[in-house]
């Protein structure tokens, strides 16, 4: 391995970017003789879901062999390590960074050998009481080899006597609190599970006559597989040489799908929830306008989070769409500062205002978000620096007040300026002439689900499904299951 | 140097790209202290105009230094090499990738010394006398080590013998025809020339009291400078210690800005001949919708070439502008290609339909232009693929029958598929259920040219304003300049 | 990470090398403001102990951080890896390439996290219980995440629930069995551990006031370090704050230092075991001379491993020593062939012979071993080519007839030439004059212990010290250690 | 291409090596299906002569493609870059990294085109009017993108209008004075030239048919090729698909060989100037055993350079050879040093004595030259504190005086100690008990060459054979040659 050899942190700058952030996409497949080059694909197409490392492992039904690195799957994989990643099988994962995580040894899918024999996972979602498990893990003398949250599965895994593949899976996963899309890789198996409140989506699809398994539907598209329906929340799939078994091994939770999927994460073109993202999209743009109309002359989005509720908008207004920022799609996710830092590049790097759009204009500026408001000031300034007389900003998702536990990547509460500002506050710290955010009852219209029935919503109501474990106490955990337990 | 270990070629594919592309953007500042770093950001803002190398050359006064390499901008600098490049002045290149010709020795600016010492230069544009200037030049004993008619340039700048750097160069341009806008880099001057056609755009910007040249604006705005002025067509630029003189080496010829520019080329947000391109491709759009009208639903752009034109169009019909497809802007250049080549990946690693826009709907996709028109037939056959009822393809810009010879990549005459065939049959070929361009006319109404007195349109037209050289008679060349010449 | 792009394995070939190899060097230091440099100058000095990957974990007595590689010592780290571990204490490893299993995820030190805190591992030498144990840890739910027998050690040292480190380090090293010379590095302190056998070398320095423990002087002699003494075999030293403390956690055995290292592992300028390793091998020399001496010209070692002991040979028989056979040092661990493999290239693209010194001659050709013997037949082929009227074979220790139990790359005993053939028959298999080995007897009054009283020599006697355990019943493990226990 | 990322150089440091350096070797073979490869095998072998870069070309007898980069050859090839490289005639080239041009335009071979086709070249030596010539060709119009005076010779050559390919290069060959030894490879011919003097090596050989030329027998060897003869001094071969022809485009100058190709660069395995380097060497040590006696216990070679001299001083004077001093060959060119520099590492990294060997031991220390003096104090304390009572430097060639012109790297005049201090001076400089030197004499009876007709040995001398041009008057260039001149 030649090791890497990064910039001067200091001379290297993270281009802004003020959103919540998904954790992972997960891709798996059973059964296909270029198994691990459509892993690769379907990992292409989830890229979005996360850019700080890609892995794969195969399996060929003796050995697992696996691939990973940090940065893009294009950075990650060439042509000689696909293809020696042989066999009818594999699963792969993508991840995203956290500031202080970037480690390598993080990386997913973790392969790991035990008992059972070797075994795979790559993990979309967050544990709530996975500190806690880990700290009776660690109790019961296992060792980690990552801060992942994610091994936390395969000891429990480990430690299970079942004799049946489907029977140990379930035995792990009964400890296990909170948002998991999971996919399990062994020697001649394939197996998806998703959480009972089926926070993070997960999907099967079928290609050749193999199925798979994986996050969103775009990464379906992209290999021309047939969509068949949702990993169900609560469903454990279990895909081998026999073809797919269902199993149910979880008690009935009720739905909660996370509506940041809509609002933010997921790509436009898929399926989600059963839904399509675009679709949710326009429909939060189009509540927006009603909920918060402005006297303005057009809408400009903030390319590309804002682009989908900004067509709702002027939809829902009558106002035209225009395009009045500019994004520059090949910056990475840093660049290198001059020495003297002359001047703040921030969000220059990414966005330019088009003079010939905005001169002289009342601009309603869509975002789908703020989370710390300074990208957004940046951005305001630079919409009213293009020629904006007004700049109304209106965000397609209630205030975000708190932090996410299930899978998502958020600044801490004191953070989020939604939960420490007044409306009035942060419209001036951002220097919007007026500023909105759509209801809570409007992002549920969005979704179809006006009674919020199906959907978590906590970053927004502060209304957590399941609870975050304090101490070991609350959970009662015996790692050790008895026969016949 | 690490050398590249690139993938089997048969098995890395690129992704289908159907468009004329230019082939460079080109930096360059004086009298600044973060001269190479600011070079860097304005690359960084010209990336869309070459993305198979990059290069600096900075100079300190008395050595020019040179970083070049292959991929983009982000790959080829790094805080070590930016380091290195010290000095108050700097010329930056950025290269389009053609197919055969892929090779680091091309990568400019390239850097010779001479007995006027050491001199860098970058070039946008095609020279249509190279080869003979070439064969005349190798003919007096020269030798040449890329195959870039850029190299003639340096050539006959190093065998002019008057003092003075500005008649230097004016006497080596003398005998250059053809596109181009050119910086030079000396030890302590930076010269800007742009051919009296004014074919490519090259603007002066100011920032920090350092002047500085670009090919478009947003590489300005990305800094924080302000936009001077173009150089004009024929004028020739000197910025050094005494500051700014401009000079007029050349007979005035009538302009022929590359209308191609504002069709495809250019950034949305950057002016270019005097004109916002956004502005341009909303015109250009909204023209083919009054000459093209469509009983269709739904406007669609192919994203994001046909985005600007889209909108345009769906203002000028009345139809609804919608998200149709949906592009992957993690996608690189290339990509590997599962091994038994199960079906064709070809458009779709880039783009992916969205159903629920699409699902029935009489679908009006917008274009800016066809060339093979393979790739159109894809993204048709994806379009109906997604739903859509009816495919009317609707281009902004007439048929391109004719290659360019200033400065732009273009596949050969016969490759044209609107050289050689009729439009219905286009329209069959790609499998739409009409098809229609934008009229010459309409083009030059679009770009505020009525007249068609200031742009070329030779692609569309086959009226080349600079004719191609056929043999050195036709040039009568002199290239040993004689004292007092 | 940039993975790894390595050539097609059919064109790639392995250099030559016949020989046993070590498979691993230590080096750890605690209390020196530039642990992790020193650590990485002395894996430099310990190079020849493996070269398949290195590793450092550097303790900043909150923190350990790691950074391994494959590769040499010099690829795997720079400036930037080296900075980033920061602290007062490191350890570090290198590790040798068996053919199968050059795989990242073995590279050492392990670094783990458990119930105790954070611990890292490099291990010298090889377990004969690991699969055992490996087998009963799994069966107790412990997961694996490399195929090295290390990781077991820190199984069981999380599940040890004595309080003192020195107790817990002791009661997971009761368990196992075989050849080890350890570090550990936790937050605040270094534990060297030897076997109490003493298989593997093992030695205890200062320098600044810091304590340091590594494999072989050389390391010591690089950085200016005091040699204090061995760590005793059976003996147990933990460095912290308070300074070095030594314990007696293993019952007492009989010595039995490998004396491989003697013959061929260890750099001729260590002391190993007490002992110069170039002493021991002009000694080797020496006494071959002597049982087996030559009617000869000419005294030519395979160089290097028959230098010292051609030496020997010289001044015991007093025939002339020369220089042979010449060796390329440029050369890596593998080179590219030709497609048509038009001839061999095996051993000449280390080796070339010196016609002006063999021409004619009757030549005594000295090596420390003869493994497989094809190499040998090669090399005894170029003497010949060289213009060698004789080759008589003389080899500095007894016929290697049996595999290494305790931590060395040995090929199976089939494998072995010795084990399988007769003396004669494997001189006319290396198509020798003659061919003569070093007696048992011989080598060990060559490391000074003629009683055979402090060596192990398994792999020439097929008298293995500890038994390799062939199911888990002799072993009557008992993981999970009783409170008091 | 990744760009090189080089680490802070403040904290890189050169292990100390303090000899004149050569600083290329040349290989190139025509009419073999593996040129590239065999070019490739024969640059491994002659690595010694130039560690900076390597590269090759190759020609398919339609273009000609090169492959270049830093490092060593196994750095610069892969399999990938060498399959690329097809065709049936090769050249390649290693060079020597000097200071301050390690950059990588130097590298060669260098390839050019020009109005006779393209054309590659590499160059083994020094032009002593390639400053002349290059202001010359740059007062007639040449551009220069190199800083290496090799590019002088394709500038004349392209300046050539004879028809022939011998006359075009025979009549470039004409304006230059000094050192060379060059390769020059065109679409269908390999031209191997040799300066009148002979400085520097070059043999012809031949291998399944395919004549090849190159540095040293060494890489004759390693690809089991025959020695046909050496290039004669002054001569042209020419070799084609007609086979080999011969030319002598020069006047007859007297023989000048240089002696340190026998003393210090070339591989003791090799043939230079039809002699057996390593025999040059023993005697060069017998001769100085026989000049420069000492009272003392044990020679030792500072290895590896001082090996083969000190094997002859051992000889010569009946005294004991030992290896006191052992070299990790595992070294780099250089290594991290601590940041606070805690003790010098300088050539500690490379050496470490043998206490066994040296403890109270009266030692010769033979080295072949002491250039600057810092290291050989170095290596003198080295010994010393390896316990030996007395240290006597015996030097095999005579002290070096003035700086070589003919194509080796050597300090200035100032830098050289031997320039500037008496012989006590430089032993009290280096703190030995006794020093001596070859005798100028003695240097040339060791290598046949007693009347001194055939070598040159101006370094020791200051008599340089061929005058380095101090301006343009002095030579009478006439560059434009004329018809029938």
């Amino acid at each position: 391995m030649q090791p890497h050899c990064p910039d001067d942190p200091a001379r290297r700058r993270a281009v802004d970017d003020d959103h919540f952030h998904d954790q992972c996409g997960v891709f798996g497949i059973f059964g296909h003789p270029e198994a691990a080059h459509l892993t690769y694909l379907g990992l292409y197409a989830l890229q979005h879901r996360g850019q700080e490392s890609a892995g794969i492992v195969a399996s060929d039904g003796v050995r697992l062999r696996p691939h990973k690195g940090m940065g893009l799957v294009n950075d990650v994989f060439d042509e000689e390590s696909l293809r020696a990643l042989t066999g009818h099988a594999a699963i792969g994962h993508t991840r995203y960074s956290t500031a202080g995580d970037t480690i390598e040894r993080n990386a997913q899918p973790i392969l790991i050998d035990c008992h059972r024999g070797p075994i795979a996972l790559g993990h979309n979602g967050n544990l709530v009481n996975a500190a806690l498990l880990r700290d009776e893990l660690e109790a019961a003398g296992s060792i980690f080899q990552s801060t992942s949250d994610s091994e936390v599965i395969l000891h429990l895994y480990a430690r299970s006597h079942r004799a049946r593949l489907e029977d140990a899976v379930a035995a792990s996963l009964s400890k296990i609190m909170g948002a998991f899309s999971l996919l399990f890789l062994t020697r001649d198996a394939l197996v998806a599970v998703r959480d009972p409140w089926g926070f993070r989506p997960l999907v099967l699809g079928r290609v050749d006559g193999a199925y798979l398994a994986c996050s969103e539907t775009c990464a379906l598209d992209l290999i021309d597989a047939e969509y068949v329906r949702e990993v169900q929340p609560g469903e454990m799939v279990v895909i081998d040489r026999q073809g797919l078994r269902s199993f149910r091994p979880f008690p009935p939770e009720p739905l909660r799908h996370c509506v940041f999927e809509h609002v933010y994460f997921a790509r436009p073109d898929s399926l989600v929830f059963g839904r399509n993202v675009l679709a949710s999209r326009l429909e939060l743009g189009r509540q927006l306008a009603l909920q918060a109309p402005a006297q303005a002359d057009v809408v400009v989005p903030v390319p590309d989070s804002g682009m989908g509720a900004a067509l709702g908008y002027a939809r829902g207004s009558g106002l035209p769409f225009a395009l009045g920022l500019i994004r520059n799609h090949y910056v990475g996710r840093t660049f290198i500062e001059p020495r003297q830092k002359l001047r703040s590049f921030g969000v220059r790097i990414k966005l330019n205002p088009v003079r010939s759009v905005l001169e002289g204009q009342r601009v309603v500026l869509i975002d789908d978000s703020i989370v710390r408001g300074t990208t957004s000031r940046k951005i305001v300034r630079m919409v009213r620096a293009g020629g904006a007389r007004e700049v109304h900003v209106r965000i397609s998702s209630p205030p975000t007040i708190g932090p996410c536990h299930y899978g998502i990547d958020t600044p801490r509460k004191k953070d989020l300026i939604a939960a420490t500002h007044t409306l009035d506050e942060i419209r001036a710290h951002i220097e919007a002439d007026s500023l909105a955010y759509l209801s809570h009852d409007g992002l549920l219209r969005a979704v179809d689900d006006a009674a919020g029935q199906r959907h978590c919503t906590a970053c927004f109501s502060g209304r957590y499904p399941v609870a975050v474990a304090q101490n070991a106490d609350e959970w009662q955990l015996d790692l050790f299951e008895k026969v016949g337990g």
